[in-house]
């Protein structure tokens, strides 16, 4: 028998969602060799770590000849870093649809041509624009930034029109770089998102539709398959599907979706595995994590399925005591091995329950045995109904 | 907020069961540091390596000041190395019930005690004990080595008493540095085996049985959890649970059984997490090597109710091909990362279904993909029954 040689999945970007891919990766046979500016990134602790910028071409050079494919925990990698890289190496999600999804105006242009409607939006480069946009939007509506937000970051809301002066304030040096887009507020019903995932041969599944409840712009509680959706799953897969067409998708990515009049409205999109589909390591048959490794790597897909109810409580900052966490049945604890931090997300805990009565007594237990009832209130009502 | 500092499991050998035990640290926030003698150890692969031998006390010394508990992926680790590492830091199990556990005499008496019967069986020194032994215990019967055997090596199978000068040529000059030991061969029902964990503060739970096939003395097939044990599950527990007490055992150790006559008769004991739980991974609400990591750090257990059934195959000496696996569903792939070598453990899959006819389905089908009828024939009549 001869040595065999594994595949080996090169990540950009350390953090925990590299953490959890190496995790899955490892399993299949597959190895990850994790790329991060900080040494102590904490995917470094279950995987080999190259310590390099995103400009480092000499350490990305030798990351390249090393991997068999590249992909992404960080979806702000500089374009320039893809696409250098897309020469040397297979790049899963490739630079075009990681391009799309970096942009917000990009991206909502392309919701629409998928027939996804979205919130009212206007791109803005001067204080000028911002004016002309806000007469024909109308506030409340939120200045972002058009890249490199995430949880929030890059975001300010405008309550009324004589908020324009402070948001302009807030994030006008940063539109002629990132360039920024003024968006309608819609006063949504629900937050959905649904986590696909695309293979190297147009092989396509989605997992069942996630309800999320964010905290200042930070996701706080998934509950997954979200109740009572009816024919928005169907509705929700299909536009997933039209998406990763249209981009030529390979890997997991989520749709963050907004439900108003009981129709689904395009919020973003982010073209890697996403917090919301954390749940899917314990509560559905094949992880989000398992299945961006298979796709990327060109292995079958796994059956999506759920496995009875899941809730995900984020552990934002720093983490709470995981006795209650530990102690209860199916509930289970991630710890990404992080220094604590505020806003920082250091962890999470899932908790599984084959039925929704089942599911509220243990969520609500865990919730109060930690004190954050608070945590855990809209999802046990969403559940209760 | 302050620096955190993770706590540090230590794990002696870095085969399969390193890598297991190192990827359900991680979610635990607990970091893996792996000693081993071979640098390309496969745990090395998703934790940290050292490479040294049982007697490099300055490495070990190294290790020991790095590490907040050492546990073991290899049984048979000296005695001298585990007496010497547990007068600096942690060690669980505890070298005393590893010594127990690696000595099939010092084993089989302490079953007795606990009220497990065994087969008959005798220490044999010399090559008239041999004799004698055989005289009162009769063929066919198996002489062992009473140390550093597994998985069907150091022993040789004596058909009729005719056979005593092969056995003693096999293993004879192993008597004086380990001991021999003759066991009569039971022609039993069944293979079941008990995984058990002790927490270290004497919390005690067991998953359910499971029933297993060899093939040549390697585990094939394990099968969770066995189907109509009855009144067998309550005994093998209450057995492991005494066991577990005598020794102060703290971690996951696996109690070998036969079933003759409808009654247990104890086979061996390892004392480790163990290939006939590998199906607890997907099989169960928590698996074997979490709860090992929960246990010997001193974290509450994991819930160890099964989740459905599932059965698990083994790999030996090569990987076959993933695909059927990958594709079918609710089957999980898991590859260790070795190279390719005769007998040796390179990989296993657990299919999992909601019941028996599912699971004879799903399990039928891979086999066939496979070629391999003949691995799953016992078990698909065991759960047809």
């Amino acid at each position: 028998m001869n040595d065999r040689r594994q595949p080996v999945l090169g990540i950009l970007g350390g953090g925990q969602l590299a953490r959890m891919l190496a995790l899955a990766a490892a399993p299949l046979g597959v190895r990850a060799l994790v790329v991060d500016s900080a040494a102590d990134a904490c995917a470094g602790q279950v995987a080999e770590l190259v310590k390099a910028d995103w400009t480092d071409y000499a350490a990305l050079e030798a990351f390249a000849g090393q991997v068999d494919v590249v992909t992404f925990d960080f979806e702000n990698v500089p374009a320039d870093t893809a696409h250098w890289l897309a020469k040397r190496v297979a790049v899963f999600p490739a630079p075009r649809a990681l391009a799309v999804a970096q942009d917000r105006l990009a991206e909502k242009t392309l919701f629409r041509e998928c027939g996804l409607q979205t919130p009212d939006f206007k791109a803005i480069d001067t204080r000028a624009e911002l004016d002309e946009a806000l007469a024909l939007i109308g506030a409340p509506a939120i200045l972002k930034t058009r890249r490199l937000g995430y949880d929030g970051k890059g975001q300010f809301r405008i309550r009324s029109l004589a908020d324009a002066d402070a948001a302009w304030a807030a994030l006008g040096a940063q539109a002629s770089a990132h360039g920024l887009i003024l968006e309608a507020f819609v006063p949504f019903e629900r937050e959905l998102s649904v986590i696909a995932v695309r293979g190297r041969h147009g092989e396509f599944r989605t997992w069942p539709l996630t309800q999320n409840w964010h905290t200042d712009g930070v996701l706080s509680l998934s509950l997954a398959p979200a109740p009572d959706v009816g024919a928005l799953q169907d509705r929700a897969t299909e536009l997933a599907r039209t998406l990763a067409e249209k981009l030529d998708y390979v890997g997991v990515f989520a749709l963050e979706l907004f439900v108003k009049n009981g129709e689904l409205l395009g919020n973003e999109m982010a073209p890697r595995v996403h917090n919301s589909g954390h749940w899917t390591i314990e509560g559905a048959v094949t992880s989000q994590f398992e299945n961006h490794v298979r796709a990327v790597i060109g292995l079958p897909l796994g059956d999506t399925s759920a496995r009875g109810l899941s809730a995900m409580f984020n552990w934002i900052g720093e983490l709470p005591d995981a006795d209650p966490v530990l102690e209860a049945v199916d509930a289970h604890w991630h710890d990404y091995g992080k220094q604590p931090r505020p806003g920082r997300k250091v962890g999470h805990a899932t908790v599984c329950a084959p039925n929704a009565s089942v599911l509220m007594e243990r969520l609500g237990g865990i919730a109060h045995a930690l004190g954050r009832d608070q945590q855990v209130d809209a999802a046990l009502r969403a559940v209760a109904k």
